[in-house]
């Protein structure tokens, strides 16, 4: 029943083009964010086998620009499952096919419900990790759906035992 | 030279179109994040008086879904600036114009890099906050970079004092 | 029952991007208008609480261009209703955040239907003027309407009035 | 020197589809503007061979509503230059091609200005209109520049001697 | 019954704009092969009276680019129907405007399969040619034929006498 | 010097959204042909390390229709190079992720040809098949240029040879 991160796998390739670019001929935060939110809700979907919608989308911090002109590339797995919602991991490349230099842009986590016919949340298959990388955000996943419950106000700090781990205590 | 959090305020609306649902007829949350990185990317530039590059963006919670037709009200203002990064805080509220109703969708923050003319970051004017909620969102600024450096891997969290005492410690 | 203009205010904020532009980097007159058809489209809507057609577009001169990378600015209020229709006034402003330049672009009227849920005209809410501004442009829609039947051949030109009184006859 | 009418024809098809339509599954009106701005501006172009900026629209009054699905016809026109100016009439049709129903949807002038490589406004060739309705077209161009100058606070209405003869005064 | 070519015959413009081109400022040939298909849709919908959908498209070779700011220029006819399917000539033009240069960008054959209400291939009427032009096309178009079922395995290459005359056997 | 097929292999994802499908909510088929154009183009990037411009697209014939909320998987890979131009292999299949139902639309043939930085053709590594389908297709990509040659009025049927080996003469 419970599925492995890699039935959820979604790869997707975009080119960065003039209307996805700010004055410096970057890509802009927000196209990136768009694409990320379409890969990742595949990945859920593939997850799921359910319709599924945004719940949030955790910290994201945009470290290398991407040029026009770039290739981009999105891998999304499943992480974790919760009842009804599931948490995907993504790592963004930028790659410039001409000089053959490939680099990091971000990584992200966004969190996903599974919908039944009416709209409403339904639970969706466990999640087993498989390789040690994939155990690794498995078990991270529980602290940052308790830093998602406190930053959304639906849980107290104290009460986030995993989280508080991290702060040392 | 400091400003006001009013100085840099945007308010844009927009309409949901087809395209920019999913099959349940709601606003895609990735559409959305590209809406708001406009709408702040004006707001830090209407406070740097600077291009400006998204440099992050902190966890955001969809609440409400908003529905095709409807309309999406985004309010965005500086809270704080820090040598050449600034925080914008928005607010996304959805209003079905027919029946009257309005509804809040979600709250965020992005923070943006002032660049020079080389695209070096550089620095911005401070800014001053002048009500109590602009006071109440300058201080928590502070708790929310550290979180952003600590979720980054630029600081141990351990050396977050002001984020520290969220978890009563 | 009759409504405000502020009950209508709607404010939009965009910004130029390449596909936006012709070849001198500005604003496409076009892409403008179709901007400032769904600002006015939500303004009759917010006005009537119905579902909105645009009836006819006035005489538009397009004075300042607005730059690639600048802001577009677009408030929209309706002036005054007439059974099933509201005029809608628009002024638009282009901005250079960078170099703290506002300058105007133009100002506009667009006429708006409000529908039943069968698709067929149905009557709006009165519109009561408040400010000095406000009574002006409500006592101006008389002789714009007079203009667009005549110009849509629904009038005869001396049959208006109005209209006839700004040729001082 | 002087060029005809037909020497600047510009014909455009367009297909509404869904994101070009509002709830009713009509195209909106705004969407219709800026397909015929760059009918208008490509016909003002093939005119002057220069490259050519909207400098007004007048009114346009929208009849029948096109349909989701169905086809946009549009053919521009110069109808006369002035100096640096040139006036584009423009017919559209919508058209369901499964029921072989075409109908006018409505008819409008555009009036781009002809620059030169700094951007500067610059002569256009003259026009001579051949058939005779290309020949009250140009008759008629007289008289709408002349409420645009007036709309446009550039002339007076007493000074607007064609004008005042559609009032019959 | 039967219809002429001229009966279908479809003329679209569109001009290029920055997010059509690729790095060297040509529109990308995606770009041009999307506004093809939509131009030789509507074609063989003005021919059938059906909603049609794309059945497949022929060896289209892009011969010179066409530049950013310049006009597109499709023409499509039908060239022949066979039962449920028709195939669409096109002649692709690029022009410069203000240089007054019209070049002949590409030439292609796309076919499209007639749609009853429930979305199954349904008979389309037969079509006369007219011109000598129009015969030739119409004589090609079974050759063209018997390549496309080779191509597709539906049919041996042995079995193609039309098709096998071009190899002068 | 010489490149394996893998070393180009690209691999997108997309999402069919409303604007993209026709009256029956099916993917069209000029959309289609948009994302090839552009994931092809980056595989033959990635083997050239050089600007590319698509050069031809050999027939397609589009089997199964991709439904409005499916996903679209397109593979890209070279299979053979030719001085400056390289042929480009795609299958596409489409997949209903609630559904669990993958389909295959279409397979095709996209030539690209390699730049320098003045945008003339320059040459491009060879390709070295590995497994026994890159072979085969290495084998076909003669036989398919001689086609293209053909159909572009370059070379004579009668000395296509390995074609004419084909209608087994």
């Amino acid at each position: 029943m419970a599925k492995n991160p890699s039935d959820s796998l979604i790869v997707m390739t975009e080119l960065v083009l003039p209307n996805d670019t700010n004055t410096f001929g970057n890509l802009m935060g927000g196209r990136l964010m768009y694409w990320m939110d379409i890969a990742a809700a595949l990945s859920a979907q593939k997850h799921a086998n359910l319709p599924v919608v945004t719940a949030s989308v955790d910290n994201i911090s945009f470290e290398n620009p991407i040029k026009l002109g770039n290739s981009v590339h999105i891998e999304a797995k499943v992480t974790r499952a919760f009842n009804s919602s599931m948490e995907v991991h993504m790592v963004v490349h930028g790659e410039d096919l001409v000089n053959r230099y490939r680099y990091k842009s971000n990584e992200a986590y966004y969190t996903f419900v599974g919908l039944d016919p009416h709209g409403k949340p339904t639970s969706v298959p466990a999640l087993d990790p498989v390789t040690e990388k994939e155990l690794l955000l498995f078990e991270g996943a529980l602290r940052r759906r308790q830093l998602r419950l406190i930053l959304g106000g639906k849980m107290k700090p104290t009460d986030a035992a995993e989280l508080r781990a991290l702060f040392q205590m």
